[in-house]
């Protein structure tokens, strides 16, 4: 398996691009994006647990129910949620979508992102899909990963390259995060393309069971959005033998994918709002990997240990107590902590306890801008990884003043 | 019922003082608070929930297996939780205190709050304590405050006094909030204290009952500390008839302790770490108790919302945002928004969808240090309040070095 260029384009079959259509005043901003297949395409999504739902998720579950489609639209500057006539709209933006195209508005997958509760009209769109679908390219990922971005300052596409029945196939991805991050289920918009043949069954049950390794497995501020989206297009291309049952073939394409995903997970964190730091938290010898889960979460989610992480305070009482709060039945005194970066490891506490350690040492390691925190529960063979960021004044200024 | 001053001293029968004993380095700051009832009191008291359980929490879990005491010994500066010898000294503290005041070692309540896993060593306590008790009065309340405070920036303490049967009683409380605070059925440090003649069954009924409504409504981090302790020591000296059971008078007492114990949350959550303001969220018309105090404090709790309310934003999408991740069962389309404060009351949010209202006179509501959110479910007729603060640059200023 290999990386390669080409984001969500590097899949055969696909084509993509990104303009300024006048949701956002600043026109050097772009603000909708288009990925096309134009076979028609296998495809799986996985959305937000958030009870309050943005509009596009309304009408991609819909649209969804015949698991196939040959688009993704998505704007960012409005998440199109707590709208009156917000599923209208998104409705509409299928419409004008799927008629640029010469397919169906129910083969359009839908996502917005931006600020909730803000009126969305139609006319930008109106004016803007027609250039959007005709600047469609492959090598409009970029284009794409552009104008879904928000808050993020930095694009997520990468591309990955692999084997199944002899066949080359591949799996490219786009993402946008930084704030309203925890997913539960779903998270923040992703949006995948590969050139593998699997059936819509089997690309469901990939996604969902790799979204709980690795997009459920990151906090930014413990915050669901109501717009998260997690989705996949299969088009079928690389002319594999369509892989419809578990197996080998089932087992490469999810490595594939979990290459892509964590990846991306990894890069979002990392770009969380005003993060300075990636924090990685990796969880070993667990009773379960539901536990090594939940602990590895609870960790990277706290306020406090975020803060300490920002500060190079190597604060680690405030890692156990985070621990001792995930709801995971813990036995205390066989906890091991290590904090490690590419300046080194070093221990900080042993069986539960604290043990002497130079803080010089510890500062060195804590200085640098990935850190990873090590918990060894020595209760059993399970391990996780969780993804997040150090909690910043830049989060809070970001946040503060988010709407002007 | 009647707010007065004195408070842990305000009820018949209490001494209190505080001290610098040499736990912490500046002797300008008070460590070490004693809280006294001649009299053998009734006493109750619950716990954190998280299962890391600091030395004190253990040591006074098994004290109050009878549940009567005399004494309350708390220092701040260290938390004696994750040191291996920590269940030794605070065996150690108790019986120095219980030495010096001619009580037994297990009538004697322990709680420590400050940095996780430092070595706590006795020789602080074995000089401090001697002139800790020397100094006991009934004007002590005040030193005791002090000496419980970490990051707090003021004092917490006061008293009310109420007629049961014919005869006056008081209740006093001293408490310390700032962070690690989320409570989960018990929460930060806060002592109690009452003349009431009540029985040690009904005691903990009554503080459990309270603590649902009042302190596990608090969130300042969304971290639940291994230190959480609120405790309370009825003497009786009151002379009321004895509350032994569900009825006016025990009513009479709630109804004086939720007066007491509902400031103390307000000025906790007010003094949060870094905070600049406190916001109460109220939630009307639910479908119940326990789905209002989920939807108020998922919002009081959302780092976003938090923000928002820093920088006097009516972000009301992230309130809604927090509504919807809150695990209750809401109808979206039936939910009403409101922000408020001395300035007046403004509607941001109605039916779910936002309504036109003046950004202008949003912010000038906002900018006051004391908001209410107001959300109107329409679903019910319960309600419930939580209590927060704003999420500031000063709170990752304080976490980003605490142990500085």
């Amino acid at each position: 398996m290999n990386f390669i260029d080409g984001g969500v384009c590097a899949p055969k079959g696909y084509k993509a691009n990104g303009v300024h259509c006048g949701i956002r005043k600043n026109k050097q901003k772009k603000d909708l994006a288009l990925i096309f297949s134009e076979k028609k395409a296998a495809a799986a999504a996985i959305y937000t647990q958030n009870s309050v739902k943005g509009a596009p998720i309304i009408v991609t579950q819909k649209n969804l129910l015949i698991p196939y489609a040959n688009a993704i639209i998505c704007n960012s500057g409005n998440a199109n949620t707590c709208n009156a006539n917000g599923i209208e709209i998104a409705g509409g933006i299928c419409a004008l979508t799927a008629k640029e195209l010469g397919i169906l508005p129910s083969d359009v997958i839908i996502a917005s992102t931006g600020v909730i509760g803000q009126p969305l009209y139609i006319e930008p769109f109106e004016s803007g899909i027609p250039a959007l679908a005709e600047g469609l390219s492959e090598t409009g990922s970029d284009a794409a990963a552009e104008a879904i971005m928000t808050t993020d300052t930095v694009k997520k596409e990468l591309a990955v390259s692999f084997t199944i029945g002899g066949k080359v196939c591949k799996i490219g991805g786009i993402a946008k995060g930084s704030g309203m991050i925890h997913p539960n289920m779903a998270t923040m918009l992703v949006f995948l393309t590969t050139d593998t043949a699997i059936s819509p069954i089997m690309l469901q049950k990939a996604l969902k069971e790799d979204a709980d390794g690795s997009f459920n497995m990151i906090s930014i501020d413990k915050d669901t959005s109501t717009n998260d989206m997690v989705c996949i297009l299969a088009n079928g291309l690389a002319g594999n033998p369509a892989i419809e049952t578990e197996g080998t073939e089932y087992i490469e394409f999810k490595k594939a994918l979990c290459a892509v995903t964590q990846k991306l997970c990894k890069s979002i964190a990392k770009d969380g709002e005003g993060a300075a730091k990636l924090i990685e938290c990796e969880v070993t010898n667990a009773g379960s990997l539901k536990d090594a889960r939940a602990v590895a979460k609870s960790v990277i989610s706290s306020n406090l240990v975020k803060s300490a992480m920002f500060g190079s305070d190597a604060n680690w009482g405030r890692v156990l107590c985070a621990v001792g709060y995930s709801g995971v039945n813990v036995d205390t005194e066989k906890i091991d902590v290590s904090f490690c970066s590419s300046k080194g490891e070093i221990m900080v506490c042993n069986n539960g306890f604290g043990i002497e350690f130079s803080e010089q040492r510890a500062k060195e390691i804590l200085l640098c801008d990935e850190i990873k925190i090590m918990i060894n529960l020595n209760a059993g063979s399970d391990k996780a990884t969780a993804w997040g960021c150090d909690l910043t004044y830049d989060y809070v200024k970001i946040n503060g003043d988010y709407r002007t």
